[in-house]
């Protein structure tokens, strides 16, 4: 059965392995890695890569954190004993050209020692800023046969809970064309699977993130763009963070644990803007990708 | 005694007095108004000005909004009757100038009329991108000085609520250099005042905004300015967005009864930006105006 410290151990390879991925695309920009420790317990590497040639801000995070829970936390998990360990990687990539999309993922697992419980979440989803549709469903396909090798219930289970999950609520609209999310996989859920089998699964999520997203940032990096689509990107990059700061419960997770603010808050685009009322054209292309963002769509 | 229907009025002059006072500075712009109706019941007038000679964004609006409250705002507000009735007016400014400080104004008024309750509340602060001492002092002299008039503690005690409030606790830094903020004002509270006393001191509160204010915008809006200081006013305004977004009760409540959302977060800015990590050079302007993102100092 996999320890907290050998799941640790290989996500951080996967964390590594992501870097290596991201890294070439870019001709002249290395990720920065700060490594920093928690006051309290643990600590984590943080890696950026800003002004790249892709990538305008793209944030890689492994984070390995003991200690005990806040109160506020343990009642919102139902813990009784306070002491925790969780251990991830998560990423936001937010790139210059409107026409490659954000991306995230995470993968994490989370410990109470002393109750004798751990579980799995994770889950990655894409947010395009012009939704190319056969991109789209070419993302989800990759998402759905990593998941169909682990269980026949995994992917439509998953994209559904993504679809709930990555909601602004207060819009009416999805923060992008989803992708899949989950929490609490554990030994004896109604999947069946063994804690092996789990972390498993995990793996090899994490390691399909680059064969999901790589393939679309080659596709359209290079494509041109106008003034009028980066004003547009602005936009869709203000509802991420209207996501992240309003719904998150990731961030909000960081930031109640005394994490560390710069790795949680490096989900944030180094610009976003909000325009009082902003209307989208009827027929226009930004009214196409609006029209994405709902939850149900079957993209595979 | 006033009645919501007669405070709601007043409060629409108050907000129509503020918008002539502010398109005094603006030679071609004027605000926009919206009329706006709420489902569940009420409305109002959000007026938006953008792209002005002084103000990139700037929003002042009015709301009377009544109906159920939400079984999760009732809890929080201890109320067993749900129906409500709210009226405020709001505004945040952004300014182009770097050296024109945003800022915020709100004063309102909440009442269960079937347990015939009701409260006040309101609050204006100033946020530097570059805290200018003298100023800072003057914008803090004026409110001292309206609310002193009214009550003898009114100052101290709601200059320290709002270091209190405008704080974002994940940075440990006040969103600016405060003002004044208070909350649940009524009749037979420890400050021995009537209904309509409190509610003539929420009025000159209201009426006091520009004289607060419009010195600061006169004196630095022509101040020239570098991109340097422009960053820096990006990133300020970030954690402006991070307080209203993670923080404010009041965009939360507008949120949580279903308002209407462009009213709610017109006080985000146009542009805003997020650095990974960023830090202040020590001794600089920029490490002056952090230094007073503290609670606790006594401007006056």
């Amino acid at each position: 059965m996999p320890t907290a410290a050998q799941i640790s151990t290989v996500y951080q390879e996967i964390q590594q392995r992501i870097i290596d991925g991201l890294e070439a695309f870019e001709p002249s920009q290395k990720f920065k890695a700060d490594t920093w420790e928690r006051e309290g317990g643990g600590g984590g590497k943080s890696c950026v890569l800003t002004d790249g040639a892709v990538f305008e801000k793209a944030g890689v995070n492994f984070s390995h954190v003991y200690g005990t829970l806040p109160s506020i936390i343990q009642k919102e998990f139902g813990v009784k004993n306070g002491d925790f360990i969780a251990t991830g990687v998560s990423l936001v990539l937010h790139p210059n050209n409107p026409h490659v999309p954000i991306v995230h993922m995470n993968i994490r697992y989370f410990e109470i020692p002393k109750e004798n419980r751990y579980w799995f979440g994770g889950g990655i989803d894409l947010t395009p800023i012009y939704a190319n549709k056969p991109q789209v469903k070419d993302f989800h396909k990759v998402l759905k046969s990593c998941c169909s090798k682990h269980h026949p219930d995994y992917y439509s289970t998953f994209k559904k809970w993504a679809d709930d999950y990555f909601f602004i609520e207060h819009r009416n609209e999805t923060r992008g064309v989803g992708g899949v999310f989950f929490d609490r996989l554990q030994e004896g859920d109604k999947y069946g699977l063994s804690k092996q089998e789990i972390f498993d699964f995990v793996q090899e999520l994490g390691n399909s993130f680059l064969a999901s997203y790589t393939p679309i940032v080659a596709a359209n990096k290079d494509l041109p763009f106008t003034e009028h689509q980066n004003k547009w990107q602005l936009i869709r990059r203000g509802r991420y963070v209207e996501f992240n700061l309003v719904y998150d419960r990731g961030t909000h997770f960081g930031l109640k644990t005394n994490g560390r603010v710069e790795s949680i808050l490096m989900s944030l685009p180094k610009f976003a803007s909000w325009e009082y009322n902003h209307q989208v054209e009827t027929g226009s292309a930004e009214a196409l990708t609006q029209a994405c963002l709902v939850k149900g769509i079957d993209w595979v």
